[in-house]
């Protein structure tokens, strides 16, 4: 066995190690992650990205935060400076997707050679502006489409669609997560 | 009346006009968003985001499309390149109230100076490693922060705190919305 066996650029036995230390302290597995928003103008802001907690202790390996900035289009009063809140939910969507499709299918010993995902959200704005209490002012449908490429029988396709299921972002939109929601005075 | 009349950087004006095109015809307000994700290796993937639907038409006022790349922290077998698709989901909800609280309130005449938002999401990875059928792959209860500058009362703080409900993100977050996945062979 060689000292790294990789598949599909994860590496099998750090996974495997990690599996065995959350099986062996479920409380590895709890992790708290973070965002920081700064309002600049209108529909554009920054977020900043850093610490987190998990595998029972405080991150410490970023050493710089990363920043993400947001604004609208300007048919919705935006300058189109980054893409809008809306979006970054799909992105967010089809990174996670794709990410958990692909650690998956690693510890299932299927390689893959390619995949790319599209995302589409519907939403209709009446529920932002308050226009019909009947219309949400969220995403009413949205819809996944993967590609994959590699050497897998039919079988294992089926296999890897169904992976998505693991994906953390896909089982937060697709089920209710809690959000409270606090304002306080600066 | 100036000609232009912007309240925490939204014009008002522009704001009304969109308001009254959408009550004359609703279906201006239905919109399509999307994003298309490249995987490149391990957690580390690539989203594009530039066309939508909406007001009726293609957008055609992006000239250059919006990279936005995600990876994963060392824990998590990635590279520390970028945030990962959770921590993205929580920078969607924090730029998502954050814009909502602030097109609101321009349309009440509610001026603010600042407004920052932090948001922490707990999860525990159990459910994404099928490590325990019991546990959920997604957020278990996320935490949104917001503080707010500005000559106003106490009952228009009350006010602005409630305007997150019109956050299209945070109510998809909130509330269930359907997701499809398909995956088919490139």
């Amino acid at each position: 066995m060689p000292a790294t066996h990789t598949v599909n650029g994860v590496d099998l036995e750090r996974l495997s190690a990690t599996i065995s230390a959350v099986t062996a302290e479920p409380s590895l597995a709890r992790f708290e992650f973070r965002a920081g928003n700064q309002w600049l103008d209108g529909g554009h802001s920054r977020t900043t990205i850093k610490g987190f907690y998990g595998v029972g202790q405080e991150d410490t390996t970023r050493t710089e935060a990363f920043t993400v900035e947001a604004d609208e289009p300007l048919v919705l009063l935006g300058r189109n400076q980054a893409p809008n809140a809306g979006e970054y939910l799909l992105q967010a969507l089809a990174a996670c997707v794709t990410g958990t499709v692909v650690y998956h299918a690693a510890a299932r010993g299927i390689t893959l050679d390619g995949l790319e995902c599209t995302v589409h959200g519907d939403v209709d704005l009446q529920g932002f502006l308050d226009l019909d209490e009947g219309v949400r002012p969220g995403f009413e449908k949205i819809r996944v489409t993967m590609t994959a490429t590699g050497d897998f029988d039919d079988e294992q396709l089926a296999e890897l669609a169904s992976l998505a299921r693991f994906s953390p972002v896909r089982d937060s939109v697709s089920r209710p997560v809690p959000v409270s929601v606090d304002m306080v005075r600066g």
